[in-house]
């Protein structure tokens, strides 16, 4: 599918800025893209053309009427974006209220033709919208492995940032422990170019104008290779995981660096129980109107209504809830202790690839932890290492 | 001021289940009420007497037309509440994005004729409106001692309860570590009965009908009088503080309680300073658009640009922030472990009585602390220390 070359945010800007390129131009470019892709993507929950165009006309100068832009509305991430003169073409799909793994319409890019594979979730369509050169950019949240997985499943890059780099505010809840706000791109410069948007990640970046910069091979940058206990307990074989595991270690070594097989405290292995059950009471407290009224309740995707009540249940046991959130608070300062020895950390994005059909989003159990602990993320793109969606 | 004898909203509902009060006859009441005290107290940002009416028409199953009603825009914890039936009559008054200390227009309605004193804040019409008996229960947001300070400077109730029980979704952010919505009341039921609505606070609370019956005299009840280190670092002489503190104990000891002094581990100590930069960081993405945008800067508070640049600073200084983001959590395990010996813990809610003049909400030192361990906190009504605003 890779028939398009649709460029980067970074190399659109260059453009724009030397004023090769209107934003109008280039919105309409990506519309064309959009609107011959789209019926068999479904990658967009909102998208009006005149819309995207007037908002495009505005960017570049022009005057508009009655341009249909509701900023008021905008949640602060976008009014962040909208501000640093980002074009917002529109809304990308999500699974129900993102937090579900009941999958959407939105289609993996990468499926063969007849052979629909899911994109992942819950921020489907952000990641298959990028993975299809719709837009080079979206955005995203991540609670359990909403950013990563997708991002793994369609070939893009996701980067979920350390938790409250990026504000929530004006977007649906699911956790407020977990729930954070990042970005998927087709490249590294273009998440860098989009996180220089948001302070304080900006202010942390600036000193750095590339990730390669800061850890250059050979010169004694220290890489991770960790499997965390999720590997140990999975009870399939993962013959696609086991290879990509080895073709990232060999690929480091070829570019010249050491990586070192490590293993993390046993302590760690709690996380994905503390995890699922601050999830799912704190699904709770988000949920509750909708699981309480009948006529929302039968809009309701059962995976929230399993969790509502797993939660429900959790309420009446404090001190499981008390463990939970002492665990991961006690891990935190653990994971902070063990990882700063370290320049980089690699770590699997998902157990397999992208799984046939679109009824079920795939396994978040290699990204829950990290959600959980508040660590930055990023999914790179590696190679495709096959299965018959590859 | 007592001259009004607003009932709860307790035995207000027992009215309206009945059948004896209808829900517009009770609404023209607080209305009056309010119309009559609203040009003295500036509790309220936004309140339309016709649509209050139209809400409670609504509520009394009576057809209406055009009811100027956006719930699709209501906040969860508002939603919540109008499920339960509840009236939202008008929306309260609060400091800038609820996050400074500069007052606004909100008189303190204890304040004598022609010497106006602060509310309190960032909370400050919703404790005004609640004190003058505009209405029995108000919602509020506290930050830092933004629903404790107010109730206690207006001798209502004030319920921060734990981090987390009640959804921030739709609400202005401030710092997702310690954004808390609780709610103000003139009694302990009424402030039950609002809580009732919100999972899971009402499974914790399910098994039990009154604190009362929870905890009561003489019968093993174990009650701690804690100072904390906010007392002891204390630069000014606190009077008001030091009778009200004797009276407590005294008046504990007179219900036939035996409450103990005790005192927090020295770490704590350090609760002050891990608060303050985490606030300071967060606000960076919180306020990054108005702060950047000269227009909306020109209209943004000194505290918030302040709060912002000390922000941008830290940012630059992330060892200082792992210290504090630890910092508190570690401390928050061990206060789970301390505060689990005891069935009540009693500290002061402020240092003193409302401060005179509108221009500073007072000083949130005792509060900061609760609120970023996530700890459960009730503004009791005692009684009025004296103090020329008393």
């Amino acid at each position: 599918m890779d028939d398009h070359h649709s460029p980067s945010a970074t190399s659109t800007l260059s453009e724009l800025q030397s004023g090769a390129l209107s934003v109008t131009d280039y919105t309409t470019r990506l519309l064309d893209r959009i609107n011959k892709r789209e019926p068999q993507i479904h990658a967009w929950a909102y998208l009006n053309n005149d819309a995207a165009l007037s908002e495009a006309a505005i960017i570049d100068g022009v005057p508009t009427f009655n341009a249909p832009i509701l900023t008021s509305q905008d949640a602060t991430a976008v009014r962040l974006l909208r501000e640093a003169g980002a074009l917002i073409i529109g809304k990308t799909t999500t699974t129900q209220f993102a937090s579900t793994t009941t999958g959407g319409p939105t289609v993996n890019p990468h499926s063969p033709p007849g052979k629909a594979h899911t994109p992942g979730g819950s921020s489907s369509g952000s990641a298959a919208a990028v993975a299809d050169g719709h837009v080079p950019l979206a955005l995203g949240t991540q609670t359990g492995g909403s950013i990563v997985r997708p991002a793994s499943f369609c070939g893009v890059y996701g980067y979920k940032p350390t938790w409250g780099m990026v504000s929530t505010e004006g977007m649906a809840r699911y956790s407020t422990t977990c729930d954070t706000v990042g970005f998927f791109a087709r490249s590294v410069e273009d998440l860098e170019l989009v996180a220089s948007v948001f302070q304080p990640l900006a202010a942390i970046m600036g000193s750095a104008s590339s990730p390669r910069e800061v850890f250059p091979p050979g010169s004694g940058t220290k890489v991770a290779l960790l499997k965390t206990h999720v590997w140990t307990d999975l009870d399939n074989s993962t013959p696609n995981l086991e290879r990509a595991w080895l073709e990232t270690r060999d690929r480091l070594i070829r570019a010249g660096y050491e990586p070192v097989e490590v293993s993390l405290p046993s302590e760690f292995a709690a996380m994905t129980t503390y995890h699922a059950n601050i999830l799912a009471h704190e699904a709770v407290a988000q949920f509750w109107t909708f699981y309480t009224n009948p006529e929302h309740r039968k809009h309701l995707d059962r995976v929230i209504v399993d969790g509502v009540e797993k939660g429900l249940q959790l309420s009446r046991s404090p001190e499981t809830m008390r463990e939970a959130y002492d665990g991961v608070t006690k891990l935190r300062t653990l994971w902070d202790e063990w990882a700063k020895v370290w320049d980089v950390i690699v770590t699997p994005s998902t157990r397999d690839c992208a799984p046939r059909g679109l009824e079920w989003t795939g396994d978040a159990c290699f990204n829950a932890m990290w959600t959980a602990l508040g660590a930055p993320c990023v999914a790179c793109r590696g190679w495709w290492v096959g299965g018959e969606g590859g």
